[in-house]
């Protein structure tokens, strides 16, 4: 394992799947924390957890802390998070509608040449 | 990157998830255009989406074309379709119960070798 | 491919998706025939299924066996079985509340290590 070690996490599950939301950005910190250069790709119905006013009202579990707190502790382990273009397409949305934590849209071939590039690409 | 490089899509997600029906196929497309060898092994729910008669009137959203379209311009692009077989047993379906877009019917273990071959294997 | 390589099967979904439990197992099998080194790691709702009292009681489909046939046939082929320690905390779960074909409980960091060192992340 070098510095240059890459993987992406595609994350396909939204709001509607409460208990697969925090799983992602807990793994996505935890290797960021061996130095490895880690993104995140949010798309499909995913992608909609970043739009501004969602992760803030979220809490995944009674008890548990609000979903953009673990997207901030991601943000600070080094994760780089994205949203997939098609979420803006399909429901109509713009690059301001999204989070600050969001770092850029990509398209589809993003997600490919970085998979194509990465040690493990993992869908969830 | 080489010729050689090979991605595998498992499409394990059907008919009741309309909003992830096209994305493992754009995917798949954008692939291909890399000169990319790209198989896409649809399994558990998704194998009944490429039963004669359900792409072909199959909108995952309003307004938009139909599924069969999408698959076929995968096709175009190089990308092989495949159907696991625990799928035709578990519907007690047979080899032409599936559209010609399909190349082959395949079993658990093309699944593995293919993809310890492959560079990246995407489960979505 | 060599006897050191490596795969792991990452299961996130549970018994609410009952076309989804046996395919992992039985790819899981497979592969371990190949002398591949398999690991699961149940996550999520699908850590769930290996609590002691569901595998024994869960028929994935009529006529078929229970789930607990389908995990034994996966441990007799060599493949080793975790769960994920997050399924215990949000659960208020302990060690041995699973059934004894769980080698062991890990955390997320073993998830990532075992991946950057594996052929094949697959994520059901």
């Amino acid at each position: 394992m070098t510095e240059q070690d890459k993987v992406i996490f595609v994350v396909t599950h939204g709001e509607e799947h409460k208990n697969r939301l925090e799983s992602p950005l807990h793994l996505a910190s935890l290797a960021a924390m061996l130095d490895v250069d880690v993104k995140m790709v949010y798309t499909m119905s995913a992608g909609l957890l970043l739009k501004k006013g969602v992760a803030e009202n979220l809490i995944p579990k009674e008890g548990r802390k609000s979903l953009i707190e673990t997207i901030r502790e991601a943000k600070e382990a080094g994760v780089k998070i994205y949203v997939c273009s098609p979420v803006l397409e399909w429901n109509d949305l713009k690059r301001e509608d999204f989070i600050d934590e969001v770092d850029d849209i990509v398209g589809g071939m993003f997600l490919i040449t970085e998979s194509l590039d990465a040690k493990v690409t993992y869908t969830f």
